[in-house]
């Protein structure tokens, strides 16, 4: 197995995972339309029903035989009989032959026999009754075919779509009530380091608080997932062991981040081992911030070590862990995001992004992807991107940052002014 | 009061909205660290310590006194006595003076005297307790002094941030366990029209189900709101009027959308100017879809009016409604709003996009603002815009988008094949 302790690039790290890990089918739930925003849809939602259920105006005018209008203009207008004044919201009780036409609103459910509407612009009632119609109409003009929006029987929002406000709306308009979602995979975090302590308590000389348990549990949430935040090993063998076996009972998937010392690597990479099979797949990932990843599994349950640097496990979790709850979301095909990944560094979905121009040169070691951390400065001729560098102070960095840039593996850097793509931080 | 129910374009009805209306100021509530995500700070975060509250270092090697090693080369290295070999996390027990080294490793705490750090790739360990040094440091050169990342009492995260997670990493870091967080504004909704039946409901001929109630309570949600779906008014006076009052007791903001019937938005008009001061100030926007919006308040408590088409509704709801939200939450200066509304229409804050390419022409009337819903199609060139036109399907046209472009008022159209910034819908 020596030869999977080689650092790997991103796009083969990326495949090493899915090849060793199938995600278990989503469990669903049920869950009230007015709780589904942001789930992911467990099921294929089909309509029952056609949409609309009838033939509508999309105008407001006359319901006419189009025959009827054929030659009509100006000069010489087709003359209808006006049989009925349809209401909003009611059946017409009157069907058309030709000769005849039914005043109808916008939304207006078409008569029998009518097969398109003329815009009442192009009319003109006469006090008999009747109505001249100056244009022609061919069939189904100013018409919405029963159906034509949603036909019974079709998928209107496959299985694996994030549901968002307009997708909301369409599932009331079929009537689906209870939404049927994937369940939120749990996700324990491991934070480790003997030099660790809580955020509640006041660190000691060399101590620092717990950050990683925060960040990477809200970034779970972030990505769909249910975290529970474990809290923080001790720096031995046996101490990690126990919390990711915890982990592994309570969980679905298990994210230890490092301390910085080479020990809590170690240990990581030894009890992923023994929890195995299948065990470590991935020692090291050529991409910067975040190399020292691990990537492993015990059964179908995935053991990720990021590590111990905040801004790193950020960067590991957004490359690794988040394409990974996608999956096991059923939000993200392991297929596609190989063959994306191949492309653009693990572009598996549309990622949010602004254009921007680099403020200064970047510079980066061939062999390695680099994620460059920048802020935006907007001013009149568009955004710039203000790489965050100098020496890693951490938290500034964290929160200064709007998103990021990616340098890829084969680049030098990237020169002043060039336009790039920032890929913005999601809450 | 006749010139307020002139179209106004978009940048106008801004305009007007925030001179007629000034957010109250957001209530403050504390929230636990784990549940503060996407939540918008309600009071500005300073550090109480500096971070990191002592100088260290930032390689492993040894640390010196910068003036020790200069002019130390391969050829003549600096011979410095080795005192200490600090552990991580532990305060040194030795001060260095000049010719004294300690052993340090990444993170590790300088001791006093010390000022630099030298990388042990350019220092020789001999047994016999010393160190040579191959290679000058400056003062400063691999340390982090103490306070550099955070210092004491500086601002981290202003007033009005919402919380990413590495905002969320960074509060832990400071040991901010509850969070000052704005109150979310209850924002009350109503749907109207005769023809509207709950979600629940089998529609009878001409009926349709309220759609709006839930993308726009979805919306409310993503906004960082707290939706409170009223119901169905029916298209009275009376009724609408009931019901606009049961939401101003009950909720900070009242959106109605319309059924498709003019009666409802002319109720809606007169519901809204009754329950002045200052009553309606906006009645139609220079936008498609979206143009009969209605604007208006009842003291600071604003009241929407938005259109009953549920693609319409939607992206009124992002031009107005997503914005008095944010200025509730503290998350928008509506100076700032108006400045930067006057260049792209109501650009406002860091909108996430993706840049892409026509797929075919797009007409539009000058004068009038237009946002076209697109779906992203990826080659390997990357991203097209595709246009979803043709007659308004509109359950098919809002989950089909995947986001929308916006041609200005003064454009009369965008050519196939040109490039575009598509404002992606967020979830």
């Amino acid at each position: 197995m020596d030869w999977f302790f080689q650092v790997k690039t991103v796009e083969e790290a990326l495949k090493t995972l899915f090849s060793h890990w199938s995600p278990p089918p989503p469990q669903v739930e049920l869950v009230h339309l007015t709780e589904c925003r942001t789930r992911v849809l467990g099921a294929d939602v089909r309509s029952n029903e056609d949409i609309p259920p009838h033939c509508r105006s999309t105008v407001d005018g006359y319901a006419v035989l189009a025959k009827d209008t054929f030659g009509a203009s100006e000069s010489l207008p087709a003359i209808l009989q006006v049989v009925e004044d349809i209401p909003m919201g009611s059946l017409p009780r009157r069907k058309l032959t030709a000769g005849l036409a039914s005043k109808i609103p916008t939304g207006g459910i078409l008569p029998d026999g009518a097969d398109a509407c003329v815009m009442i612009e192009h009319t003109e009632s006469l006090p008999d009754g009747t109505v001249l119609i100056m244009k022609p109409v061919s069939p189904g003009e100013n018409v919405i075919q029963k159906g034509e929006d949603v036909s019974a029987g079709s998928l209107l929002l496959p299985r694996g779509s994030r549901l968002r406000p307009p997708d909301v709306g369409a599932l009331a308009a079929l009537g689906v009530c209870q939404v049927p979602v994937a369940k939120k995979p749990t996700v324990a975090v491991v934070s480790t380091g003997d030099e660790i302590v809580p955020p509640e308590a006041s660190p000691g000389p060399g101590q620092i608080r717990d950050i990683n348990s925060y960040s990477i549990a809200a970034s779970v949430e972030s990505a769909g997932g249910d975290p529970l935040i474990l809290g923080i090993a001790h720096d031995t063998y046996d101490a990690l062991r126990s919390m990711v076996e915890r982990g592994l009972e309570a969980a679905d998937m298990v994210i230890v981040s490092g301390g910085s010392s080479v020990g809590v690597r170690d240990h990581a990479v030894r009890v992923f081992s023994d929890l195995g099979p299948p065990g470590v797949f991935v020692h090291g990932v050529a991409v910067r911030p975040g190399k020292p990843v691990i990537m492993g599994a015990s059964g179908n349950k995935l053991l990720f070590g990021l590590p111990g640097h905040p801004v790193s496990a950020l960067t590991a979790f957004s490359l690794f862990v988040r394409p990974s709850i996608d999956a096991m979301l059923g939000a993200l095909d392991p297929s596609n995001l190989a063959a994306s990944a191949a492309i653009a560094g693990a572009e598996t979905v549309i990622e949010p992004t602004v254009t921007a121009r680099l403020t200064r040169n970047v510079s980066s070691a061939p062999g390695r992807q680099d994620h460059i951390r920048v802020r935006l400065i907007q001013d009149k001729d568009g955004f710039w991107a203000e790489p965050i560098l100098g020496k890693s102070g951490l938290i500034t960095t964290m929160v200064r940052a709007q998103g990021e840039i990616v340098v890829p593996r084969n680049s030098e850097g990237l020169q002043k002014g060039t336009t790039v793509q920032v890929r913005l931080y999601s809450t």
